[in-house]
């Protein structure tokens, strides 16, 4: 009979788990999970746990969702895997018409990859690579402070959380970062954009961000109007605007992707993580017609855009892909959120009057608790984190503050639940 | 009723294909497949394609195989996904313990990842980091001359194909390379790598290599004594030997893993493409206890290892992985294969008497013809492949060099019609 404790000791005897201290798990909870439906994973011992993160913010529509399986598994049938260089299938087909009319007109091109860092390099190399095809060099990359956008060097690089990248430093191409909206005013985080443009005008290839959500920058967020401004910032400075909406696309932030409130069209989107419902890694990286034109010619040119990944376009993830978006489609999954998202805001509200909450805030599907008062040393969001779990629910604090990602099917008992859990825990440590 | 001209015209209008001049295909082939099954791809004009290179180097055991899948339906209705801090099951769990039985006895240790380019990044950034642990900075990485390694921008930086990485040297970090013991003799390839190690020493994480084929290196091909003196070399200077064996792992040439021909333990092995059978995006790094011991203290001491992707561990891959090694235990497939090795080396032999071939070359499961005459603007391999696909065999020429790589499950009419295919096209074009 396998228990929690016989597959941990398999487990920490092989695996070195990602974004961990290893020793932490001497003391810390370490759960291998058996199974999973709906909003909920079970262990090995029979605990369930409420996945308020969607599992690394990647499910949107429960675990061993019924409709996504039989579509995954029609497409094992016919399908798994095909090269993707000269060669195509009907998932990837339908699966790019469908995301070209669904993001702005003028995003008519999808380059597919297989993970979100894989599609921030895609867009970072297109960028640099449209200037180089016209003969000149624009090595620079602004990204925002606070901001995150992947683990590769490429992605890392243009990332600003210390505690990803400090350790690498030597090992990084130089970038520069702008003030993010996040943690100052608007206007100053515009200014300092634009200082940062005009300083390194015409050797800045692209400006990447995370639309209204910094979300491993501790769900940092700002307004559209800010995104807005920054689109026309970037066409007077004739510098591409990279959108980051990895991990805030696919309705967590309200709307399908988070652009869409800014009324803007970024020439780059990178999409990942929900795009298959949180099933199997795919990327992409949509942009327009005259960027694709500029590397379309006779091949001696070389000017190509030769970069690939031996899984982009993978048939099973496309086909995980394509019923997702069926789910949103069926489901009116956008517009059924509202309510959701509403009852989310009105039970967050009794969290201000908590002495340790200095700020609660959300938008859409996305809420953040930040806590004050405490020593980065404490590590206060591990308490949260056990004492979540003790209580059936998956919360994953980013140091002091507490979020909550839910999947999409997460219904009202459930909601009240994941935030009632984060109450008490709030409560409790409160001095 | 969807036909190939369909297919063609509705992909072309929305995706920018990876590794591809978009234009190429206004006079190319260019193909929508239906169907998989076993060795063949089938189109929408119900045309059939032997697929000699697995579908870029990932199918082992036939498209749609019915074990493989059977095994992904089982996952299915268990678990599709789960974050990986914090958290495991047991599909991971049993992979892991398998690596790490099939892979030389001191590599304990499995990172999981989702692409082959993270899966060097995390190489490279452990190979740095574990030096930067004990305060020292070692911020060169040495490869080989000719050598590819992947297409983010750290993977990039290690390679040396001027076609993928030249265009962005300027936003890429600076590495060297050492000569290729496929170009020239082994003892003068050891000595270049030796004089790198001591013009650098102190400054070296990591020398990386892929053993025995260059892959995306025109498949060129070296001797396995390289790799035990480079293991010895690595060990006097003090530096760790990164093995890639993303393309040439799993069976590829003629041993389940090509270090095991150099009787040496790698400090880094890198594994992806063929571990899911080509079904899905997954890859690990294995390493040492060693090397996780130097990472594993206080979480205070600010040494962990933080990388992560989102679909690190991802359940249906692992399954997919756990599947394939099943069935090269079942069907002892690498002993299999050393008849099927033979039947090409056979079969290899008359290309060696054609005006226009210059090497024949093969290890294991890997050949490649190497043509001459040819100006690089002739672009002769599509010539070739164009042949080869209207007469029912996908080949994928790197430039001059044509080569097969087969799924393992080619038998011996299919292995006949390959080759015979590739003589035939070899003929045409030699004046």
């Amino acid at each position: 009979m396998l228990t929690n404790k016989i597959m941990m000791e398999r487990d920490l005897a092989n695996i070195w788990h990602p974004c961990s201290q290893m020793k932490d798990y001497e003391t810390l909870p370490f759960i291998p999970i058996k199974s999973g439906k709906d909003a909920y994973l079970y262990d090995f011992d029979n605990n369930e746990y409420l996945d308020a993160i969607s599992s690394w913010w990647v499910n949107l529509f429960g675990h061993s969702n019924g409709y996504i399986n039989t579509k995954i598994k029609e497409q094992l049938e016919t399908l798994e895997h095909v090269i993707f260089a000269g060669f195509s299938h009907e998932s990837a087909i339908r699966l790019a018409e469908r995301l070209v009319s669904l993001t702005p007109q003028k995003l008519q091109k999808v380059f597919f990859a297989d993970n979100g860092s894989s599609a921030i390099e895609i867009a970072l190399k297109m960028s640099f690579q449209y200037y180089k095809n016209s003969g000149e060099v624009r090595d620079i990359f602004i990204s925002l402070e606070n901001s995150y956008h992947g683990e590769t060097m490429g992605a890392l690089a243009v990332g600003d959380v210390a505690l990803y990248k400090e350790i690498y430093n030597e090992i990084l191409i130089k970038t520069v970062q702008a003030k993010s909206p996040a943690l100052i005013s608007e206007e100053e985080a515009l200014l300092s954009m634009e200082a940062l443009l005009k300083s390194y005008d015409g050797r800045v290839s692209a400006v990447v961000i995370e639309p209204l959500v910094q979300c491993a920058g501790s769900m940092a967020m700002y307004d559209a109007t800010y995104i807005t401004k920054l689109r026309a910032l970037c066409d007077q400075y004739g510098v591409f605007l990279i959108a980051d909406e990895i991990a805030v696309g696919f309705g967590r932030t309200g709307t399908l992707f988070a652009c869409e409130q800014a009324e803007i069209t970024p020439d780059f989107l990178c999409l990942s993580k929900g795009i298959t419902g949180g099933y199997l890694p795919l990327s992409c990286v949509m942009t327009t017609d005259d960027i694709y034109q500029a590397f379309y010619c006779d091949y001696s040119e070389g000017k190509s855009f030769l970069d690939s990944h031996s899984y982009t376009g993978n048939a099973l993830a496309c086909a995980a892909a394509n019923a997702t978006l069926d789910i949103f489609e069926n489901d009116n999954v956008i517009e059924k959120n509202k309510a959701k998202i509403k009852k989310i805001a009105k039970m967050l509200e009794p969290f201000k009057q908590l002495p340790n909450v200095k700020e609660v805030r959300q938008r859409g599907m996305i809420a953040a608790i930040e806590l004050e008062g405490y020593q980065s040393e404490e590590r206060i969001g591990l308490q949260v984190y056990q004492y979540a779990l003790q209580n059936g629910v998956l919360l994953r604090p980013l140091g002091h503050v507490i979020y909550f990602m839910p999947p999409f099917i997460i219904n009202d008992i459930q909601i009240e639940k994941m935030i009632d859990i984060a109450y008490q825990a709030v409560k409790k440590i409160a001095r």
